[in-house]
């Protein structure tokens, strides 16, 4: 009785974290035989000859059979078959059957790791069902449906034969494992949605399009999301177990998503990206080089968890796609042009100026990205009152630490459209980014700052994602933003300061009468161009304008690299007037310090001469790089042979190093990678595989061409394979 | 004009991060000369002679005087007094004179980091004001008013002199650094509380009380908070660095609570204590011998932040009602009786018992704690609707991670009382531990589990605190929770269904008829006594009751270490009727078992014999350890000296072994410590101290004596020093 077992005083609160650590079960459980209440012999007790989990059937009507992955797959809350064949016939009177299915290293009844199912009795405490389906002497079917919020990973399969003298269990195959994932497909689940388009689009489509370039020119590339591809369902629960995400929470998909954006990125967890921008990629793989996530995903659990170099932000969308689609929740690829990165979350993102008009770098820390791309979710969120359901955005680009991570999200897009920022998670910092003033101050050699122009609409002008079932891009602005300007605008703004977010407390503005702005034509890389700076007088008085242009190659990230351009203009514009002034721009003066996206950035910095006031424009040019150029020849056809010939051609006068070339295309072959040293000028390179399409339908041929020179040289062709 | 400047495309995003790093601006700044206009020779600049703090009338009027600390401290949005001498007179026309105040490595004005106050010229942009109120000559007096939510913490003051060529600036000087904290007095500060008796307690009373026991047993224990002791306040600074908090959230009340309440528990983060509940604290010191807080606070910033060992819930709520008190925010101590522990925040507290009705420990994850501390802080939540705002909760005994480290709070108690679950941080957990159903569930050895018994009012019965100015307890549980049953009580558990609790979807019990209850009086360690068991039957039918009694010993998280009794007896009860049963306990039985805080849990498990039907109760018993004695001979006046005596003797049988005894008295002495080998059965210690009380007033001298055979004995005395 008095049995003193040494025990920690807190209990035992453990939790398993891993899909792939296994709990072994025994095979044979006796029973304390003084316990149990003496009988007649029973008969013989069956034996298991085989478990049958009928991937294929199963797979086509959980509509996850176009995953390479031999085991079956399973969606939640919708019935599967297994059929159990045994030694003598079944009879459910007299024999005491049950099924076991097992995840992670403590498998526990209550945590949802350990689901017994006693075959022909109906169970009422448990939430997973089972149903005798069918029963033909040694063969017994049973449907299975796993409970709607069930956890999601892989799950052992065993059949237990109870006797009275103890537990006969069938030995670990991992031919049985099964995976269950989310369903999109069933309104119990939390990441129903509708519409079927949606589904095939947002869960189904392994391959997307990434919006990028800049507002006035926007550009986009093909991206391999992969989700299908052989491994990548493993590689991504490897995230999860390598991220120490613990199975309990594997089947709360609010959990879940917050959790994979914070395992998207190295910083805190080692997770999956390292990002880069600082323009040396050498001892990795530059952002811009990358095709898709298979690559990525595969690399990253082959090497057991090291972080993957490199990434930016269209990477880390990419692969969190992928990883989000593979696990069955809907997921798309937003960019948002101008997206304010708000340091302090004020609200404001401080420009600071020099006294000659040029930025301060020392001193300006935020920034406007030229575009920001990140994700969304589709799900409930049982957390919250309903209207905040619907699309989440998801982040995990390292910008800031939400409460102590990086990560981002779910952040409701709807809450965020109505101000409402009190709710988890991170509503506060996705609100900044889509509406944060940009504030020009510009400070004196003694310290002093002022503000010298505040502009209201320059950040979150335009987001946009891949459009359903086509290749062209949907504005989604109005999901997130109401009108600028408009009364509901200003309501949400309301809503938002009653919240927290600071007040716009800065002082208005006097007006100048006079405004700026700059116009220019799509430039190719290399060329020579001119810019036009139109000034308006608004006023009743003739105005001089003297103008400070400075030219700056600079970053998608807003932050600016070399000024390559200063130049002074002066213009006297009649009442009521326009003045255009003609900048020309010489290619040798920018070409030497072009960075990744050779994105130039022009600020014009006005003095009124007859007033004192001045005002600011500024204006990105984003220059097109030369092409890349994917062909096939002949009709693509199953079985048979085909080429794909990748050629590009140096257009420059000087010659790209160390080039890299990537060729992916989804469902066809693994990435290919060919290496140039020297591409020298006017010199051209061809590249060609001979690859034989396995399956019919739409196939996605994506290229890359990458150097330190020359980033940022995409296309993609598409082909049907009949 | 092609100055090529290296940099990262992602623009400078980091933040200081630490108090103790210093930047070190230059004593002269020189101007670019060539763009200044020449003019005519200035006169002779000024110099800075010397800056005087006014420390001892500025703490005076900020409320800080108690703080044993040279140097300033102030309370943010109050004005504090600085003189500047001069070699020469000042001249407010001619003279261009800046104070700075600087804290971090990268101090910026934009992140309030940089102040800069030019002196007597009205700043308009910054936060911080200044204006001149007195110049005598070469001392000019300048009033300086931090803004009500500025960064808290150690500044550096600078005084710089402006000239044509440059800045002249005074000598790094640690004496002219000053703290700025927070404001509880000032209506603009988020943690204002308007009444004085509340900030007499919350924020200026270094000694408190914090009770436990259980719940039919209330003890206590006074506890050092010791906020004002010498190198507190530095430590606490420390405690910020050492988690990386960086500068720019110190100001926000909301924020520095949640990195308080992570950065007290070593998990994560290396923060102040070492939790264990392992009965073995032969590296540290075992939780129950502390007294106080300073003497850990210090250990941890003279060791350079390695984690104390050794705490459990009230040393973690003490020394986090330390550092916010200290830093200024109003703070108390909450100790929740039967709080519930529960693993996977279903709020349902799973006891599984096995056959024979004893507590399967193997299967059983989830506990109710007898008691358990935690804080609350008082603010405004501007990130929540108004009605949020007031106590919030926050906890630092490491239970469970919040968004994935470990921390808890700040949980507004009105949206726990109201249900409202959805709003950060912790709703959930918080109402979880008040909330929660404890559900006994019974396994057979099949591994099926059915529900035996579920009791909705034995968790969260009663929530206590220290009365404002007096020493009992005050009865809170009003502000957590509507009557039980009420129709607020259950509007309140809507409320939560409808943020994704989950619903209580068990079955409704039948009614049995028939309740139990234990009976117990006082019961004095290593004595005999009785229980008696009340048994209830409501029905109209005799019934016979088969009762199992088992008692065990158990740690005060309810966690169950060792069962000492079995005892069946049977009852025939009449109906409408009480039978009682006594059940005899020997200390000869449970004291070998004893583990600290000595207490016993009986759980008795009863079969009626007319209807099969099964029913349950459990009373813990908290066994009163022997009695540490304090006294004082003469009466207490400052200056002379007064020996204090404290004394024990050991009531028991066997010998104490390594005992320690500790003396602490706040404002009087530090804490110190006496060992002893042996005390032998029957014998006697008698530690004596000689004090000289330096300052008038109330002190408390508070004792503990502790050893592994006998932990918790702890006394108090008040004196007043004349």
């Amino acid at each position: 009785m008095n049995k003193h077992i040494k025990s920690s005083g807190k209990g035992r609160v453990r939790f398993a974290k891993s899909n792939s650590d296994e709990h072994r079960p025994p095979t044979f459980e006796a029973f304390d035989t003084k316990l149990v209440t003496p009988r007649a012999p029973t008969t013989q007790a069956l034996s298991v000859l085989d478990v049958d989990m009928h991937a294929a059937e199963n797979k086509r009507a959980h509509n996850t059979i176009k995953y390479k992955n031999t085991n079956l797959i399973v969606r939640r809350n919708q019935e599967f078959f297994i059929t159990i064949s045994f030694d003598q016939p079944f009879n459910n009177q007299r024999d005491n059957v049950q099924m076991e299915f097992l995840i992670g290293s403590s498998p526990d009844e209550n945590k949802g790791t350990y689901i017994v199912l006693p075959i022909g009795i109906e169970k009422s405490n448990g939430r997973w069902k089972s149903r005798v389906v069918d029963i033909r002497g040694n063969y017994v079917t049973v449907g299975v449906t796993p409970d709607a919020s069930c956890i999601i990973g892989r799950f052992q399969t065993f059949v237990v034969v109870v006797s009275d003298f103890g537990k006969q269990r069938t030995e670990r195959n991992t031919a049985t494992d099964f995976y269950v994932l989310f369903n999109p497909w069933d309104p119990a689940d939390q990441v129903y949605i509708p519409n079927d388009n949606q589904r095939q689009e947002y869960v189904m489509n392994d391959v997307g399009i990434i919006y990028n370039g800049e507002i006035n020119n926007i550009t986009s590339r093909s991206w391999n999301f992969g989700q299908f591809e052989k491994g990548v369902l493993d590689a991504c629960l490897f995230v999860l177990d390598s991220g120490k995400v613990p199975l309990v929470y594997r089947g709360n998909a609010t959990q879940l998503v917050r959790q994979g954006s914070a395992l998207m990125n190295a910083q805190d967890d080692d997770g999956v990206l390292v990002g880069s921008w600082d323009e040396n990629y050498s001892i990795g793989t530059a952002p811009t080089a990358w095709t898709g996530s298979t690559e990525i995903l595969l690399k990253y659990a082959r090497e057991g968890g090291v972080p993957v170099c490199f990434a930016q932000c269209w990477v880390y969308a990419g692969v969190l796609n992928s990883f989000m689609r593979c696990l069955g929740i809907p997921t798309r690829v937003i960019t948002n042009y101008c997206s304010a990165h708000d340091n302090t979350g004020n609200l404001k993102t401080d420009i600071v100026l020099d006294e000659d008009g040029r930025v301060d770098r020392s001193r300006t820390r935020d920034s406007v990205w030229n575009y920001h791309c990140w994700n969304e979710v589709y799900m409930k969120r049982p957390d919250l009152p309903d209207k905040f359901s619907g699309w989440q955005v998801i982040d995990s680009t390292p910008q800031e630490t939400s409460d102590g991570l990086y990560r981002c999200g779910p952040t409701s897009v709807n809450a965020v459209k109505e101000g409402e920022l009190s709710y988890p998670f991170d509503a506060r910092f996705v609100f900044a980014e889509l509406n944060s003033d940009v504030i020009y101050r510009q400070s004196d050699k003694y310290g002093n700052t002022k503000i010298h122009h505040v502009d209201t609409a320059y950040v979150g002008k335009l987001l946009v994602t891949k459009r359903v079932n086509a290749n062209s891009y949907e504005d989604i602005t109005s999901n997130y933003k109401y009108p600028e300007g408009s009364d509901k605008d200003k309501q949400t703004m309301k809503n938002a300061e009653n919240r927290g977010i600071p007040t716009r407390d800065y002082l208005p503005q006097p007006e100048a009468g006079v405004t700026m702005n700059i116009q220019v034509d799509t430039v190719k890389m290399g060329d020579n161009f001119k810019l036009t700076l139109n000034i308006n007088n608004q006023t009743s008085q003739t105005r001089t304008i003297n103008a400070t242009i400075t030219g700056s190659v600079s970053f998608y990230t807003g932050v600016v690299s070399t000024t390559f351009k200063l130049e002074n203009k002066a213009a006297t514009v009649n009442p009521q007037n326009t003045a255009k002034l003609q900048i020309n721009v010489q290619a040798v003066d920018y070409m030497p310090y072009l960075v990744e996206q050779a994105n130039l950035l022009f600020v014009v910095y006005g003095r009124i001469q007859e007033t004192g006031q001045t005002i600011s424009t500024m204006r990105v040019v984003t220059l097109r790089p030369p092409e890349l150029t994917i062909n096939v020849n002949g009709i693509p056809r199953v079985g048979k042979e085909l080429m794909v010939i990748v050629s590009f051609r140096n257009p420059f006068t000087f010659i790209l190093e160390n080039v890299q070339l990537r060729l992916d295309a989804v469902g066809l072959m693994p990435t290919r990678m060919k290496s140039y040293n020297q591409i020298p000028p006017g010199g051209s390179v061809q590249y060609t595989e001979v690859i034989t399409p396995q399956t019919p339908g739409r196939k996605v041929l994506i290229g890359s061409l990458d150097c330190a020179a020359l980033r940022q040289v995409t296309n993609q062709l598409e082909i049907i394979v009949q």
